[in-house]
């Protein structure tokens, strides 16, 4: 079987509120959990002020080590919203009114009082620039060569996701099967590092838990192989029961 | 008044669960909050997998460009814990087993089975390393340097964080105020850019949300100056009741 390509993404949240703890971020997770169906695999993530300078560095230095880069934040029509300036900048291109991005937000806010000179601030892109439709509240996000600008709350990201499903390139979405057992991590450190060895291709993952008094762990066992994914987890849970663990029901 | 210094950190999350969507992370949000108590600006995050290189090239990065690097993440007793490897590997030095950490291991699992080479993993830590006291299940973080290694766990990233109160020199906390109003932010860009022009020394962010029909947004004032936050956030209020806006009491 030939070496298939691996498709890569790494996602920018920009967000002041982020790194101030005030805001849980949610958009990692459900990227990531995107992405993922579609083939593709997030391998980077970073987490960046509102600040001109670092928003364009950071996507200078991902949009050139993966396939993809996602970011999430900073569109909104305030002064403190600098996404879109920033990548221009990154990319050395000027900021322009997409006329079509206009169009979308003349209509949109036609019934909600018109448009502003703030509300046309999210009519703004990096010259050269595509839209991404924004299904839920008007304003569109901005695909910049392979750089999704979209929005930081979740779900307007969310929407935004949606309308990107099946559209960009992938490879086998990678595939996972749980395992749990109520097995001490440390207790079967070696039984899962020779499951994993018998079985070129997949990777395990531990993830301990502490519940009703019982320590224990989860296995997650990965691979772009269904079938593989298959014989180790039944491998797996076979080696546990054989050494005498109580399966625990509550995997994935 | 002399320019203070301005104390700044950087937070590794290292772990293919997040990466993969399995996982919500919950280190970044309270590794932030903590962080800001100590007068620690939190400037950067990454996230990356459970690979030597990457971790290695990510602590590097972040060790140089900031005051303190934590990590959380990969320093279990099974196979997929690499991070105490991948930091020694980044620092170039060896590693060794810590005698303190493994005294501590034997201690905790005397009444649990005893260690295992598993188990002693979790002694093992870059030479010249100090220990980070882990108040609830034993195995200690590490610090190498200006690099703070912990769990990923975040019950336990939390105690380790405790155990480092007030330990790590840092400047004035950053404050804020949040004031809430059904304002679409939209039609408030104007009177919060000269609010913020107004004030000098405040940053002013807008977080729109859409409460039981009506649209609003809670604007944070943020400042290491309490007075600068209070006199900056009354006027923002006076503004906002003049245009006419109710205010929107479920700020922070």
């Amino acid at each position: 079987m030939a070496e298939e390509k691996v498709w890569t993404a790494a996602l920018l949240v920009i967000g002041d509120e982020i790194l101030s703890g005030r805001t849980q971020d949610k958009n990692i997770s459900q990227v990531a959990v995107w992405l993922n169906v579609q083939g593709i695999r997030l391998e980077e993530v970073r987490v960046v002020p509102d600040h001109q300078a670092r928003i364009a560095d950071g996507v200078n230095a991902l949009r050139t080590a993966y396939d993809y880069v996602f970011t999430t934040g900073g569109i909104g029509p305030t002064h403190d919203d600098i996404t879109v300036d920033s990548i221009a900048a990154a990319f050395g291109v000027p900021v322009i009114v997409h006329p079509k991005a206009r169009q979308i937000l003349e209509d949109y806010y036609v019934t909600r009082g018109g448009v502003s000179e703030a509300r046309l601030r999210m009519a703004r892109v990096p010259e050269g620039a595509e839209l991404i439709p924004n299904p839920t509240s008007g304003a569109p996000g901005v695909k910049m060569e392979n750089v999704y600008i979209m929005a930081g709350v979740p779900s307007i990201a969310a929407a935004m996701l949606q309308a990107l499903d099946g559209k960009l390139e992938g490879g086998r979405p990678v595939l996972s099967a749980t395992v749990g057992a109520y097995a001490p991590e440390s207790d079967v450190a070696d039984l899962l590092r020779e499951t994993e060895e018998t079985h070129t291709g997949v990777a395990i993952g531990s993830y301990p838990f502490f519940k009703e008094g019982r320590y224990g762990a989860n296995f997650v066992v990965r691979s772009d192989d269904g079938d593989l994914v298959d014989r180790t987890s039944a491998d797996l849970q076979r080696r546990l029961s054989e050494a005498g663990y109580e399966p625990y029901p509550g995997g994935l």
